[in-house]
């Protein structure tokens, strides 16, 4: 009998997550030896629909995996059977990241063509890392960037509501299950409800019951009761089983004859604005968890209505990004090796703007308050202050990695200062990036440059 | 200096891989000597947008995970250290899995209200594996089922095209990537091009080249000729990176000067339909691969507009489910063991039926087409082929595991005869789900026995 698969990804297998064409690109610079330096940058084109920001989330991700990238015996076999060169194999088995490694820091708002990693590498190590690092930096930036919204709208029109993630279920796999916890955290969020997350990342872990806790007993009291009893003070029930308000006044009950301090109740189905209004004449100062549906958008909906809640807790909005599921991050080649130089280049798109060369972004600050980026050529002089750090040098980590609490403080503090306009979670303005003169002079040369050589 | 931590989920990482609140329930079952037999069946209580079926995926990695699922000693110091009692983690201990697991075999479709599982076992077995199971079976349904809409579009309008999952860098982690490419070929794609699906699951692997092959060679004539002499006959070129037409007949006049044979030529940008056309009367018989935006929606319209492509390479859409991009599959209490007896059980919700108790699905054929299913108890004798199958007993896979071509031979067989008006990718008609006279006989007693109890 075959035994079943889960199909797990450790770190052994990281070489392999990748595009095969990636493997053809390697084999073929191999074979034309031409294997010279070459820059990447990862950046938005534009941002999902109704972000006014991203967070850059992921980069922790990409250090672990550029120290762990290698061909192992199984790797190097499976891909001599699909058909690649010996003599190709023989230079993965030496493979390891020898390149530098420029990026924004975790939490760190990013906009539009602005880099959030620039990889400048012999070409087969930077070809290589595309579909991993694109995989990882761009669904953490969008869970990062869907949790900072639903934690803006709390700070703005809340008081200071506890948020918890609670859509491992439905992420998509166990990868974005655990890496949506650590997003989520970096967005703002105060946990998770992934054990695991708090194993691996130290995210502080939250949980009440289900609704099989109060159905697997005769009846919703006796339920109650057995809860009561194993937990004592402060615990939180679940009381939409049957009829909420009926619940609430039961865990109400239950906790006084039982002598017991009550948590609070949470409600996760009806509607919850009128429910949450009701059970708070029920409850007294006892906690309100709201888990259903719980996006910015219900959240803007529910603080207008005067809800009332203590924590929430979304789930599927928050860890499938629902109402943009993809993030749109591309990993483009800006400059490759020509002659000893770094060569700016980029891709002649009919109606899509590129911008060539190694960057840096600028952030223009006053009183405070984020005025505009400036999107140069990295050698450039720019007044502002810089946002690409250089975190890997000769395959090296150079950089302190912030703690995730250092990542999350950041993401609030740059939140804090973008003007409320950008913020909206309906149709924000948009912030404005500036191209530099020489950034954009560098432009019109590298296009009349490949112009001429295309002709 | 901390090392960074990529945040790897193993085998022995899955049962943390779980909410806080399962593990809460479970100590609270173990402290009330609550430890009964529960049975929770895995559902649609409705399908997502435009879905007229899903696809079942997923089930050999709830498997396999039911065969390692244990506590080991680091998990325990950290359930300890997130307060869990002794005496349950001295429990947890010795853990595995000891129950019951009835399944629709991978690749069945299934409507809303169908167990796609159903598990019964101890309620702290069953209890543990609800946010693992549907994170890993909602996930590869969703896919499967977005895979299974764009193969059957090709079926009834193309000519035989070739799909190939692109996505793994738009794919929510790595785990997704991972099974996205599994799920992709469960529901009738041909391929991935991710190498690690090649490895794990057999997924046959394509690739071509990206825009930095181009680009890293001084002009775009340059790089084809190199890569014609690294890959010679039947080579595939990315030919949008400059001029669309021009370096489609670049790609013929290499191939022509090398004297190898053309395998063909990517589109990956801009007007897809009429470029394509455009590029047919250049290549010849080679091939043209279409890659940028492509789903269902788009291969309608491709095929409508008489676009021309010998393969499609869909990413983003298919890996996110970019329409709908969560499954809304629940695992729900549908019975407990009451005085030695599994007794159904039900949550009483404001406009939701649920169907309590063990359940058996039974298809009925005619004439080779599927005219309705019927949803009835486990015990009832009804016309049909009864979809549920008993894989685990005892805690030990009873079942052979299919290969994941018959898997995919499967889901094929099943979507030829669902007629076509349930496949329509926009608003199809719904299947009909009729209830058995014993399971809605059931329904409404287990209502009133809890309204009952619950007075």
């Amino acid at each position: 009998m075959t035994a079943p698969r889960f199909g797990h990804v450790g770190s052994r297998d990281l070489a392999l997550f990748t595009d095969r064409y990636e493997l053809t690109m390697m084999q073929g610079y191999h074979d034309a030896n031409h294997d010279r330096l070459a820059t990447f940058s990862v950046y938005f084109r534009s941002l999902p629909p109704d972000r006014g920001y991203a967070v850059a989330a992921g980069l922790e991700q990409v250090l672990a995996a550029l120290e762990s990238l290698e061909f192992d015996a199984d790797a190097l076999a499976f891909l001599a059977d699909q058909g690649f060169d010996d003599a190709f194999l023989a230079e993965l088995e030496s493979f390891s990241f020898s390149g530098e490694l420029r990026a924004v820091p975790e939490g760190t708002l990013v906009f539009p063509n602005e880099s959030l990693l620039e990889v400048t590498a012999p070409i087969l190590e930077a070809q290589l890392l595309e579909t991993l690092v694109l995989n990882q930096v761009g669904y953490q930036t969008l869970v990062a960037t869907k949790a900072a919204r639903m934690a803006d709208v709390v700070a703005r029109h809340g008081n200071g509501q506890t948020l918890v993630d609670f859509g491992s279920r439905r992420a998509h796999g166990v990868d974005a299950g655990l890496k949506a916890a650590r997003a989520a955290y970096v967005g703002g969020f105060d946990g998770s409800s992934n054990l695991l997350a708090g194993e691996r990342f130290g995210v502080p872990t939250y949980g009440t019951m289900a609704h099989s806790w109060v159905q697997s007993f005769e009846t919703e009291r006796a339920s109650f009761e057995a809860f009561a009893d194993s937990y004592g003070d402060d615990a939180i029930y679940l009381v939409d089983t049957y009829d909420t308000v009926r619940g609430a006044e039961r865990a109400v009950a239950v906790a006084d004859e039982r002598g017991v301090r009550l948590g609070g109740v949470r409600l996760d189905s009806g509607n919850l604005i009128a429910l949450s209004k009701a059970v708070d004449d029920v409850v007294g100062d006892a906690g309100i968890v709201v888990s259903s549906s719980v996006d910015e958008f219900f959240l803007r909906e529910f603080f207008d209505a005067g809800g009332v809640a203590t924590a929430f807790g979304p789930g599927t909005a928050l860890t499938t990004s629902g109402d943009a599921p993809s993030s749109g991050v591309v990993y483009k080649l800006t400059a490759v090796e020509r002659d000893g130089e770094l060569e700016p280049s980029m891709k002649l798109s009919p109606g899509k703007v590129t911008y060539p060369g190694q960057k840096q972004t600028y952030r223009v600050e006053r009183d405070g308050s984020f005025v505009r980026d400036v999107l140069a050529t990295r050698g450039e002089s720019i007044d502002g202050r810089p946002l690409l750090e250089t975190v890997v040098e000769d395959g090296s980590l150079v950089a302190n990695l912030p703690t995730l609490s250092d990542v999350r403080e950041r993401t609030r503090s740059q939140l804090e200062r973008l003007p409320e306009r950008h913020r909206r979670v309906s149709e924000p303005d948009a912030y404005e990036v500036r191209i530099s003169d020489g950034l954009e002079r560098l432009r019109r040369q590298t296009e009349r440059k490949i112009e001429d050589r295309e002709r």
